[in-house]
């Protein structure tokens, strides 16, 4: 099994589990807001204009990097299905512009259902 | 060494970290409120009802599927450890009732004390 | 590729992005608050006494084993760049005391830029 946890756009979270759900994963979790940096969130014209010492582009990036607020949703799903649940994901979150999110799959060794003590692919 | 992760009711927490650090389990962390949504959460009369175009189980599923506060406990422990966790953890959060959780093991490479960059099974 | 999760102190995150942007990691997830702890957390003194049945070393150690607020930073590094990571982390969140935090490395079995689609190593 495994676990595919998508870092995704705050505003991005309804769709998204309405079109897993709809795609017949049932079970996830998501979070409250996280801060998220990825490479495309950063604006390269004021880099530039930072690396060059334009003053007003270096105020414009502050001394750390700038984070975004962000959202992930995890869910584990069958091995042979993680690509159709990062599909269904990306299917609703791309817009094209810069910090869509990205998606990550882990493996994950067993799974445990509470209420019953069982195991396995069959409590996914 | 491994990844114990637990998708446990809000109110089982404190019930959760006591059961853990009895059995010798001192390290772990717990999340604030995060959404779950398992296959058990759902009212299948409901879901039944809405099938057959029933319009006030239409209205009470509403549009996305319905999420539940959860919260998550994560502790790292060897190998040969998990079991126990996932045990103790269970013990003290089986209702018997839907909603009781779900646990989740995943491989763990490698840990990293901050303090003094100790690394692997004797920081845990 | 490696996942680096690091659980440090709540004050230490700001410093933490800037070094790691500084060393070329340019993209993570921070999470808000959660409660953590570890084994160096707790007062030995406080515990023996509690052991011996002194109440106020009972009374302040309460029902439950002490949790900490904590933040977690979480990155995503092709596999020879995880050492490098941790190292940056630990760099400037060992203050000596306990309570420094934990680092650990999970493995990734792929990554996917949402905007793209595209996947592995060339997106992180």
């Amino acid at each position: 099994m495994k676990e595919v946890m998508a870092v995704i756009r705050m505003n991005m979270m309804n769709k998204t589990k309405e079109a897993l759900s709809n795609a017949g994963f049932s079970s996830f979790t998501a979070t409250g807001r996280v801060l998220g940096r990825g490479k495309g969130l950063v604006d390269y014209r004021m880099m530039k204009g930072a690396e060059e010492g334009v003053p007003e582009a270096l105020a414009s990036l502050g001394e750390g990097p700038r984070m975004i607020p962000k959202r992930i949703i995890t869910l584990v799903v069958p091995e042979e299905k993680a690509r159709l649940a990062a599909d269904t994901i990306i299917s609703v979150n791309k817009t094209g512009k810069p910090g869509d999110g990205k998606i990550f799959i882990l493996p994950v060794l067993d799974a445990m259902r509470v209420r019953t003590g069982e195991t396995g692919l069959k409590i996914l």
